[in-house]
């Protein structure tokens, strides 16, 4: 049953978990108008599969029903152009949806259920694929409970003087564990309905009690999230985010009792941090969906602000310039998500990874480049978007007519219009909502650093390097016996898609 | 008499400005808690004349008097070098002084009026001097009223629809004349003592009513200030800019009357242009100072911050380069602040004028690379700065205890202070002020394009062009007979400094 | 019938071109040594398609033969991925292999020629089928005879003093046209075998005489070809280069005789326009190809060279941010190329071309990254590739032993080896011919300025300022019914690809 | 006596040294044409001393008598900008003149030996002053050896299998020392007069061996220097090259003696390292003049080739953009070279030393840049810097004419001074000159990682810090008591100068 927002929000009256914000406690998520642009962010998400224009890309088919896309898991490298379109598309509504992270996490649990059962022989992958479908079925989101609070960043988490700077097993009782620890940036948790707890890394041996990986309630006993709200909810002058927000939460797990069948992993700490990595190559290929939603924003408003100052970017040079540079990084950085589709990498599980190369540059590129987005927004903007009284002046009986006489800008396009516009803008680029999708592109999905890690361990350094010794030794190159064995398959399951740029080892 | 920051706060009861902030009017400016913060800013400029460690570089001595550095008229180069760490000194405590605005025009004034009176046969020059003796003695700040309203950007004065989208002369009489118009963007506005009235560009003869240049009081009859709130105050969460910050305004002149010895320019618009072109070149060399101070105190945020979560730049790579990266951007936009002090170019009223080329590109650095500064102090900082609940938290007793358990960094650094050192860093590169410092730093004193106009009309190409061709031609270089008479002599007044980089024309 | 490398350097022989390089008549191509670095690149897109491992990629299958890739002219998205992976390829063997250009302009002339016939009731479509299939039958290689000498480049054509500035028609007789003129940039002009000539602008009804596109044998009387050697033959540093390089020659048509069935456009500026544009996209999306094969000689080269100095990026973070940097720049260039293809763009005449903001912006993401593309190789090369002392050195008694034994690097890799990276990275980096390929990165294919008027040109900027208008007005966005009829159906053909992410305009 | 460039050339017969240039023993350094171009370079130095106008920045008072300005040791700030001036200025006209490091290195062993022998009670700076009196004396031009083959770069001296990859003390005999092993990088090592030997880096104290500073005669017995030509020799292309150019060599000390005199340092691991970094900061700033030098070869060379172009920049504003990048580039690092030498830092033997941070960042931002200063002259040029052909086709009589016909741009500049103008072009930015450039710019001086780590072991991080936690605690800054207490001074010899903008430590 695919819920559309308005049931999405019923379906949070059912819940009753212990939020707090601003330093008091909610009593209705559903209701409080501090958490409702984060509700209507994901909102979008739901309402779009309903829509005709959009049911394509918003829904797929999975275990003989039809799901949202945003909590389908990838079986195809189409599936991931699908994905990554359909984020693009509801991020460019919302600024942000949030509800990708169920997507990407539970693509995530598949993959490393999967091996932990085959190293370890446990049944973890059965009990997950049921909690799929359950998921699905009920047509979830789930939050991504992942970073840690972490302490001291030198120590690993044994070597914390306080362990609940990390989330982990501290009993394991019959019928379930009990888990204990802070997750300290945990998006949307308010609205969600279930967390999706991980481990943030790849842990030690002897920090095994922190490689867990499980589900809990959103309103499960003993769990507390002291959130921020959701944009800027009631503020005149938020043309966007009064509307469309995210809440941020920390969340603490108070000795919270979970069910068996609601473990994925427990101790397994090579899987766990296989699970940390898959789930951010997913992500970091959201990221990369979602960012340029931001960037369609940005560079429709910035359209429309240069005309409302009668400046038309064909005969102003240095305002189309700005324009094209705009549009250069959003679009470099998608094409970056569409290589990763196309490249996508088949798991043992049967699902479909971005390839990490790609997924990791289009992340790398976006966390970077988005202040550069702010910039060129300002620069087609001028100082307007500072300067522009705000709205409660809109009214003021005493000066309302002279600055709507004089702030206009091209003749046919009214003051009050112009005004609009730039608060839109100013809102999207200078507000505390701005800085938030700066510092989230930033350190969103693993910071710039995780994400050069990532790009190095996984690029074929060796082959470019045996390219250039045999060119040096022999003139030519032969890489006929490394080169894939099946030209033409993407995927273990099949589906049509390009050689690898990257050939593999010779078996 | 050099007054102090509660004699500043004192000086602006005695005045009684129309201001509205908000929608509402403004009762008393020195009272309001919505413009303290500005006040606050300006006030360092003052106080810091009377500390014995800054006194040196915060004071200055003309007309033998001991004057404040921010109103005083540059006769050497090694002013311009004081006046730029002055600047710096002032900024990095408040964010942004503002007052260095007077000293701009101030500069700009006193050489075009000296031009004008030459070409013209005017007295402007001395009814300027007159004004300045009385500036200098009284302490006033003077805002600078220069942004028009502008209208539709693609038509000139006289073809815009409302003629007010531009100040201009309306009237002339006995006595004085008559100003009507917007200025739109107006920093400080609503509680400087007087405001001094320039063209924003060089005007066509037929937009000659629009080149007028005087001097305002802030509360003459007919000016209305429509001004936004200076920084954050009142709010919790802002740790710098509750204290520090900046109001802008719109300020309408509805048919002011301005005494002819307040007149300094009236429809000479060449010698305007002037004006505003010498206004802007030691503005944007001021902006490197103030921004530099920004930079001062995010080099300082950041080094705090990376400390508090645990992380040493020693021995973090990643840290030490991305913190090198922000103070190379600082010091290397300073650094054309020094090279334009150094080259000063002396003009005929006998005031010396920071070097063209250098104010202008270090502008263009700051003006582009804020962006970069604040990607670099986020990066630094890790995702906290937006994931910290907001101050209202910190005495939840429900939940106040469990987030200062787990929300402490390093062993030693409680909490507490690691809160407030993000709340700091969230201040200044998250909220809404931040957004300000970058639409500031990218369109105050004439946006990227005006800079890079400059730059080209500046640089002497034809003597690297020269250079070239002699090269091709003879092999050698033979400059000889093109370079300046005076080496040595930066200036009229003789002070010492080092020969131009850029040759002299011949005679 | 697929030629060999050494069919190829054959059939050379059977032309007598008129070649002169550095002053002197070439007595015969194939056997110049000047020029086998050149016939060297080219031989390894025809020796290829015969490898197994890369037949796939090589081949396509048309008009009921196997062609090779550079000779066919795209029909769905997958081949444009193939051929973009084929060109970095032959690219990263032989640094650049030239024959993509026949490609992308046989693809050019099919479109253009199709809508000329559509428009003018001409039969050049036929014509142009008939030679597209002796060209492919025979496996020649083409060149492209597009950018004019250009004379003054303020003036259009009609307006040069000198007419021959641009080819262009002199006399139309019974059986074909003449054409005079100079063509200023033709890759690898002397080992063609024939030349498609083609504007290189869009003209205007006055300058119609330059309209024209045709296929001119290299050897055709009245053609002069004034050609540089190709790459670096001879000289023993040139690790790379002596064995494949890249001649560029001025090619004169002195009243050349085209016969009509050789004359694909005459006069018809629109359609000349488009063919200037349609091959331009399609050549920058190879350019991409083409430097991505570039880049992987550099990131080979890096990984060598660093090892043979002992510093192992896994333990030296600057190296291997410098590794990632330089990984990152590559791919996500090429990225663009992947989008482009998978977006690819479907034309009336049955073919597919790559989708224009993509090819432009990957295009111009390239240009001007090959410069930090050199920083970086020199960073993690170190000061030896300038240091190093020349191969003749290496067998001077008097010194080589001494020089061995200190220029080593890491123990287990001899002096020797280094050397020869060291060499090899010196004349991809530092030679002339590194110089060559930075520029003819940044102007090849149009420069940077062409490729923003481009990306502006095709970019859905409306669509994104209605986005915000819709969100301004009413909160939602309502794309419902602009989005593509056609979802799953890339081109006219219907190759399954993904949704356009520009939607179409409603109808 | 200050020798002109002719007697430098008669100086260099006087010496007979070994030096091997493409594997051939040189009979006369100064007679050679392939050594010509260096030669040359320095001979700038010389010739600039007499000319009139370049006088005054080219020598200086020392000792009594007037030397030139590449061998005067500064004493105040201003003789820190008159050395960045004459920098700028001799390599302006010779791309890179070279002799300035005879400069730094005299300023380093300065520093050092003062340094020693208060520690050590040592003689070395007595020896030192003699050594300098005669240097300046004889006007001679010294040898940078410094960098050491390094061998495996993951091991330190003593332990590398070879040692000679180090040069290093290998007997201490009655009257003197002798020295063995290899200086990879010598700059203009031919035809020097000496070499000044120094440390690349801080030793450890097992490698006091190395810790070796002294000066040895070029002919001195046991040197043999392998040398690569200066510039591009006898090219007929290389029209800027053939005359000045810089050959760089490998340095062989095989046991060669150096009496005490000349032996400045020897196992004073701690002051050998002070040498080498206080030889690094003078040296960077010098860096700053060459490479702006540099700088105005580009911006005169492209914009007389866009004016050959027909370009004019003032109407085409993409090539007016990149022209004023260029001077960005230019001026920003060039304004660090100003800064560093107006906060010169006193050191205690009586130089002034280069403010550090702005001469590592100076240098920091050329060596990174020039590759964009390369890709914007090619912007400005076009493609016709690659394309051209050859000069020996300038005097083919069968494509002559045509070729001149034809390749003109604007009217009223021949096809002839066009060709000219690209060719400079080539030469500078994309011949192996060009390479050599940037490599140089890069390395030379120490890599970026080099200057990373000084400017982060110099900045006053700690004010910054400090300032941030006075704000957070106090709202103020009190830095009243950690100012220099002598501001005005910059050094201890008292000349005029401003402040530092880093506070000192308060006692």
């Amino acid at each position: 049953m695919l819920m559309t927002a308005e049931d999405y929000r019923e379906s949070l009256r059912s819940l009753s978990p212990r939020v707090f914000v601003n330093g008091e406690r909610v009593e209705c998520v559903a209701d409080d108008p501090r958490l409702a642009p984060g509700i209507n962010g994901v909102g979008v998400t739901y309402d779009f599969a309903h829509e005709p224009a959009h049911r394509r890309l918003m829904t797929a088919r999975q275990g003989g029903r039809t799901v949202n896309r945003m909590l389908h898991v990838d079986e195809t490298c189409a599936d991931l152009l699908d994905k990554l379109e359909a984020v693009r598309l509801v991020c460019k509504v919302s600024g942000c949806a949030q509800r990708y992270l169920s997507h990407d996490a539970l693509a995530g649990f598949h993959m490393a259920t999967h091996r932990a059962d085959a190293v370890h022989g446990t049944d973890y992958h059965a009990r997950f694929l049921a909690y799929l479908e359950e998921v699905q079925r009920r047509d979830l989101t789930l939050g991504v409970a992942m970073t840690d609070a972490k302490g001291d960043r030198s120590k690993r988490p044994a070597d914390q003087p306080n362990p609940d700077t990390y989330v982990h097993v501290t009993e394991r009782r019959d019928g379930g564990i009990v888990i204990r620890g802070t997750k300290a940036i945990v998006t949307g948790a308010p609205y969600m309905h279930e967390f999706l707890v991980m481990p943030c890394r790849t842990h030690r041996p002897e920090d095994a009690a922190c490689a867990v990986a499980c589900a809990v309630p959103v309103d499960a006993e003993g769990v507390t999230i002291v959130a921020k709200p959701a944009g800027r909810p009631g503020e005149a002058a938020a043309k966007f985010s009064a509307r469309y927000g995210q809440s941020v939460g920390v969340v603490i797990f108070d000795d919270v009792f979970v069910p068996h069948e609601r473990v994925f992993l427990d101790g397994e700490v090579e899987e766990a941090g296989h699970l940390t990595t898959s789930y951010a190559t997913h992500h970091r290929q959201s990221c990369i969906g979602a960012r340029a939603g931001f960037g369609d924003l940005l560079i429709g408003a910035g359209a429309m602000m240069s005309e409302a100052n009668g400046l038309d970017p064909e005969r102003h040079g240095h305002i189309r310039d700005a324009m094209v540079d705009l549009i250069t990084i959003t679009e470099s950085f998608f094409a970056c998500g569409v290589a990763a589709s196309v490249y996508g990498v088949a798991s043992e599980s049967g699902t479909v990874m971005p390839e990490p190369v790609f997924a990791n540059v289009g992340k790398l590129l976006l966390a970077t480049r988005i202040y550069d987005m702010h910039r060129l927004a300002h620069y087609v903007s001028g100082g307007l978007v500072v300067a522009l009284p705000g709205p409660d002046e809109d009214h003021n009986p005493q000066t309302a007519a002279s600055l709507a006489a004089v702030l206009g800008g091209r003749g046919d396009i009214p003051a009050e219009r112009r005004a609009e516009v730039a608060r839109f803008m100013e809102d999207l680029t200078v507000s505390h909502q701005a800085g938030w999708y700066s510092v989230i592109s930033l350190h969103g999905g693993g910071s710039p650093e995780a994400m050069k890690r990532e790009i190095w361990r996984n690029y074929p350094v060796g082959e470019r390097a045996d390219l250039v010794g045999q060119l040096i030794d022999r003139g030519v190159y032969d890489a006929g016996q490394r080169v894939s064995r099946q030209p033409g398959r993407c995927c273990a399951r099949g589906c049509e898609a390009p050689d690898r740029i990257a050939p593999e080892a010779a078996e």
